[in-house]
């Protein structure tokens, strides 16, 4: 067994020579098969040849979002498509092992490291991560990252969620539906809806949420399902991350001035022909409703507020969250299945094993 | 000749026994036919046996509007369907012959007066009109009523025009459309587009109006002529009257903060399946847009205002206008099937000619 790594706890660290990563070997016509992606090891620059500010962080866990299927698109969206032949793009978090810009060694730091061991990036492409005591590093994608400040920002600012509102969120039992809907029940107690699909994660949202659960896979179907839970009310805040039929069912369902946040639409990503918009879009005229669009990257001058504030709702047991960890970079592929399968409660996060932590077993089929 | 009708110019008024009223016999299931309205003449109550504060209104002018085509469909929308039997809703100007409430004998008002020679109305449901000098009474239903304050508040309040933005309306040279256009260019400078159907249409909008036309209607076609017209730039606000495939061509061109104002979607309204909603409705998320309905109704406390601002932009000849008139009380279906056929420019308003007014020979025709 070669040693890559020797860990990072003194000034004799010595830089691994190469990196394991994943990349697009062939775009996806619609879900993510065995032949979208493949692993390769690639040589990583010496010190000397490094560009200028440019870090190497060693990636301990990546980002699993929905976004992700949309960046496989050969369409451009906010984003350019990955290409293929490319590595994968991801979020992560990781810790510099390399340092430049006013990074030093063994910060914990988060940025679009990519599905690889060793990322190496612009120092000015990162950002200084700092988990409170008590959470993992992880939490740092999750409630704390880019789905928990999504949710925080969605159900604010877009949403723009009032004392009193009804509150319906889509896909409630994932990583940022959950969080959006806790915000809007426990922070604003609001009366707040769940949908998600099947008995486990509506028992999720009931027991450990206290959210009112939908189950749009059950027999009733969302449309019975979300006018019984509603018991009468109308929707005013709509947080949507599925599109499709959900969609529909809520519009059918909006009150006067309604907010429809579209933060994704997960149901139609696998599609190859385009998904229709809501056929009742127009219901948006008869209940002075609108339907507005977002992007976190918007809001980055207010993630320390909204980081800040999540973990004091998390402190205060107003915020529960889970995570849904994948072990092993091998394995993202199959992570970002899992969330196209609808089979996550919560964050998916890839935890990266590094050859150096493996047992010789694992590391051996390398 | 049964003598209806002397005037009303003195206090010896002779209120009519009976009114013409056209109501709806079948509701239509895609577009208005022969079959879907009739005729009748029907009583009018003696003024003994008058309700309380109810007045009786000679119809002077019907308004002919897209969203009376929502009025015949079964479904409820943001008014319930008018009821086959039942005198056709549609809004209109008149004089007051019987008064009631504030109103005196002569008052020119505007209210829900319905497809009938001779309205009886609840005081409280009617408005009294100015209309200022030079102006026909008929401007009180177009420029200055329900589809010139459309225009108003849907460009100035949902989709919030400012100086600099680019704009772009559908059905341009409708009775909305042209008014929402020129607000966009004559007073707010914007680089404004407008899209209409055929060449005589696009001639009035860029010989007439000054407005860059798009014929969507040519062999070009909606997408490539959007494309020429916008020559690089991206639409900030975009105040749509027609949906469908105009909707999506507008949508894929939006600007970062786009305002789309969802004010109707003639397109769909003769159809007898559901229209679907824009399939790329998702760049709201890339460009951070939103999509937002209204209703008129919702902004009563300040008609007056926008009344009185939409006077001042015509006397300083920043919005000129066109009506598009049809002759007879008997011919309003044709007026709304002209509107569906897209064959106005402006808007269409109904003269309703009373049996006094009548040259003989056509009233013998009754």
């Amino acid at each position: 067994m070669m040693r890559l790594w020797r860990g990072s706890d003194s000034e004799s660290t010595q830089l691994p020579h190469e990196t394991l990563e994943i990349y697009l070997a062939n775009r996806p016509v619609e879900g993510i098969t065995a032949e979208t992606f493949a692993q390769r090891r690639t040589p990583l620059p010496g010190i000397k040849t490094l560009p200028k500010d440019t870090a190497i962080v060693k990636v301990l866990y990546l980002s699993c979002d929905p976004a992700m299927r949309v960046w496989l698109s050969p369409k451009r969206s906010y984003m350019p498509p990955v290409q293929e032949g490319k590595v994968m793009r991801c979020a992560g978090v990781g810790e510099i092992v390399h340092p430049a810009g006013s990074f030093r060694t063994g910060d914990l730091v988060w940025g679009m490291l990519g599905w690889t061991e060793f990322s190496v990036v612009l120092a000015s492409k990162l950002t200084r991560v700092k988990v409170p005591a008590g959470m993992r590093v992880s939490a740092a994608l999750g409630v704390l990252g880019i789905t928990g400040m999504t949710a925080y920002f969605g159900m604010l600012d877009v949403g723009n969620v009032q004392k009193g509102d009804c509150v319906v969120v889509s896909a409630a039992a994932g990583a940022t539906g959950s969080i959006a809907a806790q915000i809007a029940k426990n922070v604003y107690g609001c009366k707040t809806i769940g949908i998600a699909g099947g008995p486990k994660k509506c028992r999720y949202l009931e027991e450990e949420l206290g959210i009112i659960a939908v189950d749009y896979k059950s027999e009733e179907g969302i449309e019975k399902g979300l006018k019984e839970a509603l018991g009468g009310s109308r929707i005013d805040v709509y947080f949507d991350n599925v599109g499709g039929s959900t969609l529909e069912a809520a519009l059918r369902r909006i009150n006067v001035g309604a907010r429809v946040v579209i933060c994704g639409a997960i149901s139609g990503y696998n599609r190859k022909d385009m998904q229709p918009g809501p056929y009742n879009y127009l219901n948006l005229i008869s209940y002075r409703a609108s339907m507005t669009g977002f992007l976190l990257g918007d809001y980055e001058q207010q993630y320390g507020t909204a980081r800040h504030q999540l973990s004091k709702w998390i402190s205060a047991g107003k915020i529960k969250y889970r995570e849904d960890e994948v072990v092993g970079l091998e394995n993202a592929p199959l992570a970002l299945q899992r969330l196209f399968e609808g089979k996550n409660i919560g964050k998916v996060v890839v935890k990266v094993v590094h050859q150096d932590e493996r047992p010789r077993a694992i590391s051996a089929k390398l």
